[in-house]
């Protein structure tokens, strides 16, 4: 189906040291003493960034242009004209305290990728559109992928630009201040295919030797806030048998959890990640405890049954434990299949390059997460040590990040070949 | 044994109306709009009481004192000069939001029984005090029965004098500002015998229907501390199989803590009543959660007992779970057993008033636990609603009341006749 990598582009190959070099002088956008980035979006470090990528894409023989939202894209036109652009993005953007890797690598890898097209002349039938998304992160203002989120009709124009940071300055004017609001209105142009190279964020595929992740969707995901109610009283004048014990209901639940998930391999997580019991107090049983449960799955049907079995345990516990238990959802987001074809296309990528792969679903949001509601859409991951991130001591190794670069060229490039007409829009 | 109620006094039995009646007018010295009190030790409320204390014990006859830690004595002389006094007594400080009974319970129906002595003519063979301990609560200064404490060699007069109320105000200055500080070193004279009435401050005697409680001890007691430390990571990227939860762990642990307290029973206790979680983020696995452990028996076998299981079933689970699990044991309040005879003349007085009774354990600290030390001590526990205390809506009845008074003057009058001169001091 896809040539050997060598014979696709002839010599033309990713130039691992030129995105190598690349993420290290952006990573100087925003330095942190410990070797991370503070840069968040629409901030002046993001505009600088902003500012290179036009820059270094137009120096590519890209045209770059952005829409309503800040969103940049860089295009090089393809050899049919009435084809829509294949897109390749991710997000410049990055947590308070975050790594040089999360969200960078997919935009800069896009860009070797103009890179490899420009030095060798080669052109696609599609236009390719390297794709920076502005605000993925949430940090500066929330929810996360508000840009994406624009593009792909899960958020309205309006209540993107109507968020406030934490110093009550909105979206919309903090988009002004940096020059970075474009006349096209978000999502108005279509896509033929949106391609992102991510790192896992995650330990499986170092754990497991893989130096590409076949992404196969992001898991269906619910938050529920539980809350039991017993009695307080005094810890040395209860007896057992007269006690309504808030925390020691609430530890078997918690415990129940982890049971649940561990009962639906391969998949399946659950985590309590936050608790408060009143009154908190050493000698005194909790009269209340609440905690959060979150239940993930790439199958939204398990993840029902999860929130099934904890209904029953609870309701069991509540009876056995003499308090109620009350479980309310706050978040529910579905599972997110990506496009077959394109997972088959990284699949043949990565074997024909001869790297270690296995798919993997995607525990964490991505804009690759919302631009798959509206266009065939795939993710590739590569690993990164010890599967931390958000963290100024993320880290990912030179070669990684150039197969999985070298991974996501050809993808694209199978992806030009073999996209349907019928399935542009 | 004993005589019927009715005639060891002849006519003089207890005044249930004129205890009532100093009940609720002490408790208007320092009510709270709730119907509580807030009579911190060595207020100016707390001077109000003492002075009302002072008067109305000399109005009785008595001879009021007070001692180097402000302790109150209201002594009547009896027939042998050369016995030391059987005492009674509790005290008159109160929690910010306590109630009507702690502890005043225990003076007031002293009171009472002067009261009884007056009325009658009666004489004790031994002299008869009746003791306001300073600063039970350890509200105002920690810890809780500090002067007691110091009466029994628990604590040194120096370590009393030296502790701040949270304003920074020292315990001597707070003395000498009201007055309280008198010139008899705490400690000085010694006492034949010790008796308190106190409300039960737990739900047994109401729940059974008991009017009486015979009360053998006080619990053994010891509160832990302890920490497990697992691994942070994310929710939604981290499988099962690479988590190191610390939550899940100590869900585990602490749900043993009521498994290990109900396999000893009938008295064994175990809370685990405050819980820290970090980072505490709701997707993100903590790293990290302490709680404290709170195991109670009469029997301090029982609670050493009850910490091996605990640290058997720790060891088990920081395998299972890959975390590491600290325990620090940080306070060890061994079991205090009262005087045998003591407890029998609680027993057939309550028998002889036809007054449903049973053993019970103290499950909270009072003065007698510490008085136990030096002198034969014993406690007479009535029901209080609910078994709520520490609380403004803190609730007993004048004829449980009245009850405790009558068994604790019988006790008395047993005590007076039968404690031989050997086991004076």
């Amino acid at each position: 189906m896809i040539d050997q990598p060598g014979s696709v582009m002839g010599n033309g190959t990713i130039d691992a040291d030129a995105l190598w070099h690349d993420i290290m002088e952006t990573a100087q956008i925003g330095a942190t003493p410990k070797g991370g980035i503070c840069r968040l979006a629409l901030s002046e470090e993001d505009r600088q960034v902003r500012d290179w990528f036009t820059r270094t894409c137009s120096a590519l023989g890209a045209t770059v242009t952005h829409d309503s939202m800040g969103n940049q894209f860089a295009r090089v036109e393809g050899e049919d004209p009435s084809l829509p652009p294949i897109a390749i993005g991710s997000h410049l953007d990055t947590q308070p305290t975050g790594g040089k890797f999360d969200g960078i690598v997919g935009v800069l890898s896009g860009i070797a990728i103009l890179r490899t097209l420009h030095e060798t002349g080669r052109r696609t039938r599609h236009p390719i559109e390297i794709v920076n998304w502005t605000n993925e992160e949430g940090a500066r203002f929330a929810p996360a992928m508000l840009s994406s989120g624009v593009f792909a009709r899960i958020f309205t124009p309006e209540f993107t630009m109507g968020r406030t940071d934490p110093d009550g300055m909105r979206f919309d004017k903090a988009l002004e201040a940096i020059g970075a609001a474009g006349e096209e209105r978000c999502g108005a142009h279509p896509l033929a295919a949106y391609l992102e190279l991510h790192i896992e964020q995650g330990p499986v595929l170092e754990a497991e030797h893989c130096t590409i992740g076949i992404v196969t969707g992001v898991q269906g995901m619910r938050w529920y806030e539980v809350t039991v109610t017993g009695r307080d009283s005094h810890a040395g004048t209860t007896p057992m048998s007269m006690r309504a014990d808030a925390l020691q209901a609430a530890a078997r639940l918690m415990a129940s959890v982890q049971d649940i998930a561990l009962n639906r391999p391969p998949h399946a997580v659950g985590t309590v990640g936050m608790v408060s019991v009143r009154p908190n107090s050493r000698n005194t049983i909790p009269g209340e405890v609440c905690f959060s449960v979150d239940f993930r799955d790439p199958n939204d049907e398990v993840v029902s049954a999860m929130e099934n079995s904890f209904r029953d345990r609870a309701g069991a516990l509540a009876r056995a434990h003499d308090v109620n238990i009350g479980i309310r959802e706050i978040w529910d987001s579905p599972a997110v299949h990506f496009d077959q074809r394109l997972i088959d296309a990284v699949s043949h990528a990565a074997r024909s390059a001869h790297l270690p792969a296995r798919e993997i679903t995607s525990g964490a949001g991505h804009d690759a997460a919302y631009l798959a509601r509206i266009v065939p859409t795939t993710m590739i991951f590569v690993p990164c040590a010890g599967g931390i991130s958000h963290n100024e001591s993320e880290s990912a190794t030179r070669d990684d990040i150039a197969a999985g670069a070298t991974v996501l060229l050809h993808t694209l490039l199978q992806a030009d070949r073999q996209l349907a007409p019928a399935s542009r829009d």
